[in-house]
């Protein structure tokens, strides 16, 4: 699938690459990164690469269930001695007996010879006695040893993403650091001597670097970790630096990856590494191309034009820094199935990312080609339209991807 | 709805609130927090609280939206004469006559004269000779001022999530800081004499605190800032000062707050400030309580069973933190409808929360009791038992929260 280096600039791109072959040359080429240790209050969300055992019983000791009183089965109903108390870590110290009572707290451990816990709005008290309303069978509101979680237990599998619960009962069973998959680091290089840092005002024929901001954001939604943001000049020399040294897991190069003369991201890429694939049958983002350097690093030229660049982000750099990372790679977008409001012209062969609002349960394509970032704005979602499709009729129910 | 202030230690509650009403008053008193203004690296998922308008057009000059050539219509197809380049920031410095064409770079300003842009693609070339080959419309493959986004056009208003592509286009605008609805600060207040710190082992009669790390995950997950983690002995006077500092929007505090002799959370709230609510008629987490410090700072107090802790921020604490960071406080949890896999029974006037995991395409409870954790660990997600059912059937169909 390897695409032989040609120099497209100012000639056109030959034969473009079938989106569902740059998908399977990534699934195959991308493999989660190594593992890291982190501490509890890192986990969440990260994905786990090591299989967790419980080391203990969760509880460690039968506790009470319930605020009330611990005690004999055989007395319950009836009246009996209250003899003491057992809180939290201040158990009571010795065995009650036939007709005794302790007041006991949840989370309590049981005193020796209890046999269950009366729930306090199930009893009265005067003084030292206690009537117990109700039957307590043996065992009723007492947490058995081991009850949570039993020592041994397998909790957690490789692959497994930490969810808040998941990290309390890590808590709970004594880990305080678990290995799990490092985060992706991404270097965006964004190219373009027309380019403005972001915060300055767009001024004469200067505009204003939107791209590496959001590719920033959209970095981070995806468990990405935004390593270095360099705005460099359209030159050969300065990409082949920033490229060789950018200490990064993936590199995402806005701009400069089509075939205008100044276009050198591709050529600089094939003479570093390997230029895999460039020129994908998509609209917008047909120029998109994706490279390995010899370390193993991932590069992936993005368009310039901000649509483009999200589109090509959606449909292939999100994925990979979720493989990077050890999720799934499918899109983590909620979708919804709506008609479609009018006509939508395609070219078989060619995957189309249309800009959808969902307005009167109708998606509606937003006003705007791949220049206009407004598209993306105005739109909730997007939806694709398949390679083998040359017309989606209106009202044909679409899938819309919605924005996150 | 406000409840004076009953010392329910050891006597057991009263009558319950319905979370109806719990939700009721919660969304009655807890209104969006101040705003605050934030760079363009940092606004990516925060709520707008200004309405923002476009102060320029986006381009703000005539570009080329493909890498071709700038020619005159009527000279296409035909032959013409190249008379320089027009490059990003770089234009070309004078007026095309009919005849003369320019070399132009995608986002390359437009020359004087120019009427549209022929793809490189449908052109040949001879040294200064280029053979159009397609007739070029007037305005073809040109991005006219104003096209993204024209000046003076409402952007965003407020309440609007910004979401990456957003933030891209508030670069392009030239925008660099903006102002949006503060994130809530959240102190934990972890109380219990038995616990042991996240991290530690637990050992005899001590238990790990599992709550404050997966209380942190949660509030961050909700757009929260966890502000700081203490944990603190049940004494009433520790309780009381620590309430009294936390530097918060809002106070959680995990554990002592039932009805047991060491439960001192309610009534130093209550005096202290307003407890609003204290027992609500679900299951678990029943003896969750919420109140009001003079100052505003809202204290919710949440049981120190882990799955109980769980329950009441899902149906409460969350919704809180949501709705002051100005997002809506509806679940931000996907969610599927599937048959329940066997009988649950609830009582009339009580919500029940299950955890349940979605096998062969049915909702079944998982195991364990409120104090295990593991019930929620084992479950994809959770189902609501609403007040008005007593049974819900096996086949019955119900929606699952899934757990994020």
């Amino acid at each position: 699938m390897t695409t032989p280096f040609r120099d497209v600039r100012m000639t056109g791109f030959g034969p473009r690459i079938p989106v569902a072959d740059v998908l399977t040359l990534l699934h195959q080429r991308v493999q989660p990164l190594p593992t890291e240790s982190v501490t509890l209050d890192q986990m969440s969300n990260r994905i786990l690469a090591e299989r967790v055992l419980a080391p203990v019983n969760v509880p460690a000791f039968a506790k009470s269930a319930m605020d009330g009183f611990a005690v004999h089965s055989a007395d319950c109903p009836g009246t009996v001695h209250i003899i003491g108390e057992s809180l939290p870590a201040q158990p009571f110290p010795r065995r009650i007996a036939p007709g005794e009572a302790v007041r006991i707290m949840t989370g309590a451990p049981i005193p020796a010879g209890a046999e269950g816990v009366v729930p306090v709005e199930q009893t009265e008290r005067s003084g030292d006695q206690l009537t117990v309303r109700v039957p307590i069978p043996i065992g009723k509101h007492i947490i058995r040893v081991g009850e949570d979680v039993t020592q041994g237990t397998a909790l957690f599998s490789p692959g497994w993403r930490l969810r808040p619960q998941d990290v309390g009962i890590l808590a709970a069973i004594g880990v305080g650091t678990t290995t799990v998959i490092r985060r992706p680091r991404v270097a965006v290089l964004v190219t373009g001597n027309e380019l403005l840092p972001p915060g300055e005002k767009p001024e004469g024929f200067h505009i204003v670097d939107s791209n590496s901001v959001m590719l920033a954001a959209l970095i981070t939604r995806d468990g990405g970790r935004p390593a270095t943001i360099q705005r460099i000049p359209d030159q050969p020399e300065t990409i082949r630096t920033a490229l060789a040294q950018a200490e990064a897991d993936l590199i995402l190069v806005s701009g400069g990856t089509s075939v205008g003369t100044e276009d050198h991201a591709p050529r600089v890429l094939a003479e570093l590494g390997e230029l895999a694939v460039h020129g994908i049958a998509m609209r917008p983002a047909a120029p998109t191309g994706i490279g390995f350097l010899p370390d193993g690093r991932i590069v992936m030229l993005l368009p310039g034009n901000p649509v483009s660049c999200l589109c090509a982000y959606d449909l292939f750099a999100g994925r990979v820094i979720r493989r990077l990372g050890g999720q799934s790679w499918e899109w983590p977008f909620r979708s919804q199935v709506v008609p479609l409001a009018s006509d939508v012209r395609s070219v078989v062969g060619r995957v189309d990312y249309l800009r959808v609002k969902v307005e009167s349960g109708q998606a509606a394509v937003t006003a705007g080609g791949p220049s206009s970032l407004s598209s993306a704005v105005s739109a909730d979602g997007f939806v694709l339209v398949d390679a083998h499709q040359e017309l989606l009729p209106a009202g044909e129910m679409v899938t819309v991807y919605l924005y996150a």
